[in-house]
C-alpha cells in the first residue's frame, strides 16, 4: 500500500483552522488562491504517492553505504530526488526571483508532510536545503545569495548544517572547529563534524555545508562561533564547479532507522583545511544558525506528524483486513475485522487524534510564520512572530514525541506481524525514534520553551494563547446549551478548560519559580512542554469540532469523523492535563530525587 | 558494560515486600531460608553478568540463521546453555524429585528477571521450556512426566508452545491443525504453526513441541482443541533418542528486535504426519495451555522488568559519563555531567521508578503463587490463587507496555547516539517490543482482566486489593503526622488515595457497565488494565516507602534511593491515575468514535 495524502483534512486546516484565506490576502502571497493550493496539494499528492513513497522501503534495505569516502545512495534515490527538483518542490515556500514558488509556508508545510509522510528518509535532504537557503537569505551577502540559493532551490546543489562535533552535541559552548583567516577574504577549516545528514551523496552535483567554527582569538563559549560556508566543490566566479575542497566524509552511521538517509562524519582540513567564506559578521555564527535550526525544528516537527499518519494509514489498512475474534457486544457470532474490536479502535483513534491534533498545530504555527513575515502591519508582524517561535518548540517537542508513540501504537494493531520487518510498520518505529532527538532533543526544545519563551516575557504571550483558548471555551457552552448533541460540545468544553486551567497554573508556577528554584522548573520542563502541546492541539480539535459542527451537512462523512476525533481527543488525551500539571507544580527543589546522589544512580 | 543484577533490590523486595520468610516457612520450601537465597540470587547474578549477558550484543549482530531445514544459533548461545543447564537454572522452581530445586517460584522470579535483563532473546528458551515442564507436571501423565520432565529440568531438551497459525492469533478458535487418531493411543498431526519462539534450533539434542490441534470430529471453536506432545526426535521406551519426527522448521522469521532468538514457522506432516500424543484430556487442550500461558504471560512479565532495569543500568552509566552543558542553576561554571540536569534526572527516575515498581508488584504477585501452591490451608490457597490470577494480567500487559516506555527513554537520555546501533540502547528498544505482543497482546490481558478477573466475581478480588491499599494510607498518614519530612509521606497518601480511588471507581464501571455497555467497557479495558498497574506498582512503592523509611539507618544510601524513587512514583506516576479514570468512565457505547464507520478510518 502505498501512502495517500490526507489532502481532505489538509485543506480543511488549511483554509478553517490555520488561515490560509487570509495569509493569501497578504502582500506576496496573492498566489495561495484556493484553487491554486487545491492543485498544488492534489499534485503534490501524486508525486509522493507514485515517486517518492515506493523508495521508503526500499530505502530502509538497502541504506546508503560509504566506500572509499563515497556515499552511493538507495536506489532510485538519485532519479526522484531529480524529478523533485525539475517539479519545483524544494521552492515552494522560496522568493520567485531565485526560482521558487513563493507560496506561503503554511501550503509548504502541506507539502512538506507529505514528503515526509512518504519517506522520511529521502525528505531529510531537501528539509536541510531549506534550512541553508533560509540562512542564506537571511544572513548571506547578496553574492552568497546569487551565487548558491537558485542552485539550492533548482536542486542542482543541497545544503547541510554542520554544529554537532564529537564532544559538542546539545551543548555548542563546546565547538572545537578553528576557521583560520586567508588574509583574501577566506577562511581555512580545521575539525570534526559528526551527525552530518546527508553530510556526503551522489544525489546533486554539489554539496554546500554550514559550518560552525572559532575564528582565531575568537571568545570561549557560544559568542565565539562563526558560520562559514564550505562548499564540496569550490565555486567558480561564473557559478561552475571548481576543485575539490578539503571535506571529506570519513564514515557514515549504522542507525536503528531513516537507514537511507546518510549520516556522515565529516573531516575538515587534514589535507591543508578546507576553503570556506563567513556568512554574515563574525561571532554570530549561532544566531544564523538558529534561523537554519528554527526552520529545521518546526520541520521536524511536521516529520512527526507525516510518519505519524503514515503509520495510522498502515494500521487502520490493516485493521480493516485482519479478521479475528468475535465482536464482544454479541452482535456476530463469526469473527469479524479487528476494526470491530473496542481496543483497536481506541488504538487507531489515538494515533489519528494525536496525528489531527499536530497537524492542525503546526499549520496554525506556519500561518503565524507566514503573517510574521508578510504582514504590512510591524505590530502585527511582530505580534504573530512571538506567537510563532512560542509555538516551535512545542510543534517540534511534542509532534516528535506523540510520533514515536503513534509508530509504537501502529505496530501493536498489527500484533505478532508488527513486529516482523517484512510488515513495514515496524520501520517506522525505528524511524520516528530520531525525531525527538536530532535538531534539538525534546529537553532542549523544553528549555527554550521555559527560558527563551516563557520567562523571558514574563509569560506574556502564553497567557495570549490561553485567552484565545478560553474564547473557545465560551463558544463551546453556547453550541452546547443551544441543543442537539450537547454532551459532546459540554465533554470539550470541560476538558479543554481543565487543560487550559493546568496550563496556566504551569505557566505561573514557571514565571514565579523559574528564579527562585531553576531546578523544579527545568525539571517539569518536558512535562510543560507535553501539556502545552495537548492543551493547545485541544485548542485546535476543539476548533475543528465548532467548524465541523456548523458544516456538518456540507460533507456528512467527512465531519462525522472529525466530530469523533474531536470527541475522543477531549476524553482520551485533554483528559490527561491535570494529571501533568500535578507532576510539575508539586516537585520543589529540594525533592530526594533532584538532590539524590550520582552515586546512587 | 556488562549487567549488574540489582541484588540488593531484589532481596529487599523479596523480603520487605513480598513475603519471603512466609514462604519459607510453608511446606516444600524449607530450602529458601535467607542465606541460601543470598547466595543463589549472588551466583545467578554472577553467571549472567559473565555468561549469558556479554552475547546479548554478540546476538544481536549475528542472530540465528535458517538453512535447508536447521537453524543456527549465534554463536556463543549453545556453549552458553549448556552451562545453564548443568549450573542447575532451569530447575530453580521445579520439583526435587525430577532433578529441580524445588525453590519459591519469588525466588525464581528474581533469577529469571536477571536471566531476561541479561540477554531476552537466550532467555526465552527456558521461558518456554519452564511451561512445557508447568504443563506436563498439571495435565501430564506419570509416564509423560518421567519421559520428558527431568531431560527438560537438565537442559538436555527444550521445549515449545504452538499455538497460532497464519489465520489464529489472538483468536484460537479458528486453529486447523489436524490430529488424526492411529489406533495405538498415538496421533499424526498435520498443520502449520508459526511464530514458534526456538522452534528450530541447535542448542539441545531434542525439542518437545506442545501443540494445540483438533481431533476428527471435535467441535468448532475453543472447546474443540486438545493439546500433543510431539517431539522433534521419537523418543525410545528407554528414553534415547529414535527417529526424526515429521515436524520441520521451513523459515525462521526476520524480526525487529529479539533476533538471536529463532522464530520459526513449523510444518507438520508433510511426510505422512507428525506422531504426537495426547496430553490429558480431549478437548481440554486450551486449558492446558493457559496453564502454560499462565507461566509464561508471568515470565514475559518479568521479562520487561529485566530489560527495563537494563536499560535503565546503561542509561545511568552514559549520564555519569557524558559531559555536556552547564547546571540550570548555575552551580557550575562549566559543562557537567549530564546526571546533574534537572530533566536528565526525571528521565532516569522514571525509568527507574517504573522499573521498581514492576518487580516489587512481580514478586508480590510471585509470592501468592507460592501460597497458592504450598499453603496447607484450602481457603488460604484458593484466595491467594484469585490475587496471583488477578494480578498476572496486570504483570504482564503494564510490565510490558512501561518496558518499552522505559527503552524508548534510555535512547532519549543517549541523544544522537542512543540513535546509532553500536551504541547498544536502541537494541532494547527493539527487543522490548516484542513484550506487549507475545503471549496475548495487551489487549488480550486487558480483556482477561475485565473478563475472567473482574466481571466473573463482581469486582470481589479487586476490592480485596483496594481495601489493602486503604490500609496503606492508614499507615502513611500516622507516619506523616508524627514528623519528620511529612510531606514526603503525605504527598505519598494523597496520590495513593486519589490512584486507590480513580481504580476503585473503574472497578465499579466495569462492574456496573460490562453487560449493558460491553463495547465501552472493553474500550476502555487497556486504560483499566494500566491503571490498575500504576495504582498497584504505586501500592507497592508505598509500601516500600514506609519500610526504608523505618530501616533508613541501617543502609542510608540505598534507602534514601529507595524513599526518593517512591516519592517520585507517587507525584510523576501515580498523578496520572484520575485522567486515566475520565478516558474510561466517559466513554459509552454510542460515541461517537466507537460508532464511526468503518470507512472513515
Amino acid at each position: 500500500m502505498s501512502y495517500q495524502a490526507p489532502v481532505k483534512d489538509m485543506l480543511f486546516v488549511l483554509n478553517e483552522l490555520a488561515g490560509l484565506p487570509d495569509v493569501a490576502a497578504l502582500p506576496g502571497f496573492e498566489d495561495a488562491q484556493p484553487e491554486t493550493v487545491h492543485a498544488v496539494l492534489e499534485e503534490s499528492a501524486r508525486f509522493n504517492r507514485e515517486v517518492i513513497a515506493p523508495l521508503n522501503v526500499i530505502g530502509d534495505r538497502d541504506p546508503s553505504a560509504w566506500r572509499e569516502g563515497k556515499v552511493t545512495t538507495s536506489p532510485g534515490f538519485g532519479n526522484a530526488f531529480r524529478q523533485f527538483g525539475e517539479g519545483g518542490w524544494q521552492g515552494v515556500p522560496h522568493p520567485l526571483e531565485f526560482g521558487g514558488q513563493g507560496l506561503p509556508k503554511l501550503v509548504a508545510t502541506a507539502c512538506t508532510e507529505m514528503l515526509n509522510a512518504a519517506n522520511l528518509s529521502f525528505a531529510l535532504c531537501p528539509l536541510l536545503t531549506d534550512g541553508a537557503i533560509e540562512a542564506l537569505m537571511t544572513a548571506g551577502s547578496d553574492e552568497q545569495k546569487a551565487r548558491y540559493v537558485p542552485k539550492l532551490i533548482s536542486g542542482e546543489w543541497t545544503g547541510t548544517m554542520n554544529l554537532t562535533e564529537p564532544q559538542a552535541g546539545s551543548d555548542l559552548a563546546l565547538v572545537r572547529t578553528r576557521a583560520e583567516p586567508q588574509g583574501d577574504g577566506s577562511f581555512k577549516l580545521f575539525g570534526t563534524k559528526i551527525f552530518i545528514t546527508y553530510g556526503e551523496h551522489d544525489m546533486a552535483a554539489n554539496i554546500v555545508h554550514f559550518v560552525l567554527a572559532r575564528t582565531p582569538g575568537a571568545p570561549e563559549g557560544v559568542k565565539g562561533i562563526s558560520l562559514f560556508v564550505v562548499p564540496k566543490f569550490l565555486v567558480n566566479a561564473d557559478g561552475s564547479l571548481g576543485e575539490r575542497n578539503d571535506v571529506h566524509c570519513v564514515s557514515i552511521e549504522h542507525k536503528l532507522g531513516i537507514k537511507a538517509s546518510p549520516t556522515a562524519v565529516l573531516q575538515y582540513g587534514d589535507q591543508g583545511g578546507a576553503i570556506g567564506h563567513l556568512i554574515g559578521e563574525e561571532h554570530h555564527g549561532l544566531e544564523y544558525m538558529f534561523i537554519m535550526m528554527n526552520a529545521a525544528r518546526f520541520a521536524v516537527g511536521t516529520q512527526g506528524v507525516g510518519v505519524a499518519d503514515r503509520a495510522y494509514q498502515k494500521a487502520a489498512a490493516y485493521a480493516k483486513d485482519r479478521v479475528q475474534s468475535r465482536p464482544v457486544d454479541g452482535t456476530a457470532r463469526q469473527a469479524v475485522a479487528i476494526i470491530h474490536h473496542p481496543d483497536v479502535r481506541r488504538m487507531l483513534l489515538t494515533m489519528r487524534a494525536l496525528t489531527e491534533g499536530a497537524r492542525a498545530l503546526s499549520y496554525y504555527a506556519a500561518g503565524l510564520a507566514d503573517r510574521a513575515h508578510a504582514s504590512p502591519d510591524e505590530a502585527t508582524r511582530r505580534h504573530c512572530l512571538a506567537l510563532y517561535e512560542f509555538l516551535v518548540p512545542i510543534v517540534k517537542g511534542w509532534g516528535t514525541e506523540l510520533s514515536v508513540e503513534v509508530a509504537s501504537l501502529g505496530i501493536q494493531v498489527h500484533g505478532g506481524m508488527g513486529f516482523i520487518e517484512e510488515t513495514g510498520a515496524a520501520q517506522y518505529y525505528r524511524d520516528a525514534r530520531i525525531l525527538p532527538i536530532y535538531e534539538g532533543t525534546t529537553a532542549i526544545q523544553a528549555n527554550d520553551l521555559v527560558g527563551r519563551k516563557t520567562l523571558r516575557d514574563g509569560g506574556a504571550i502564553a497567557k495570549t494563547l490561553l485567552a484565545q483558548i478560553a474564547e473557545v471555551e465560551v463558544e463551546l457552552a453556547a453550541r452546547a446549551a443551544s441543543g442537539g448533541d450537547a454532551a459532546t460540545f459540554e465533554a470539550m468544553r470541560k476538558h479543554l478548560a481543565a487543560g487550559r486551567e493546568a496550563l496556566a497554573n504551569v505557566v505561573e508556577f514557571v514565571v514565579s519559580q523559574g528564579e527562585p528554584d531553576p531546578n523544579a522548573v527545568f525539571a517539569g520542563s518536558v512535562s510543560y512542554l507535553k501539556l502545552a502541546g495537548i492543551v493547545l492541539g485541544g485548542w485546535q480539535m476543539a476548533r475543528a469540532l465548532l467548524v465541523a459542527d456548523a458544516k456538518r451537512a456540507s460533507d456528512p462523512a467527512f465531519f462525522a469523523a472529525k466530530i469523533a476525533t474531536a470527541a475522543f481527543f477531549a476524553s482520551q488525551v485533554l483528559s490527561q492535563a491535570p494529571g501533568i500539571e500535578a507532576s510539575i507544580v508539586e516537585t520543589v527543589g529540594d525533592d530526594h530525587w533532584l538532590t539524590l546522589p550520582v552515586d546512587a544512580f
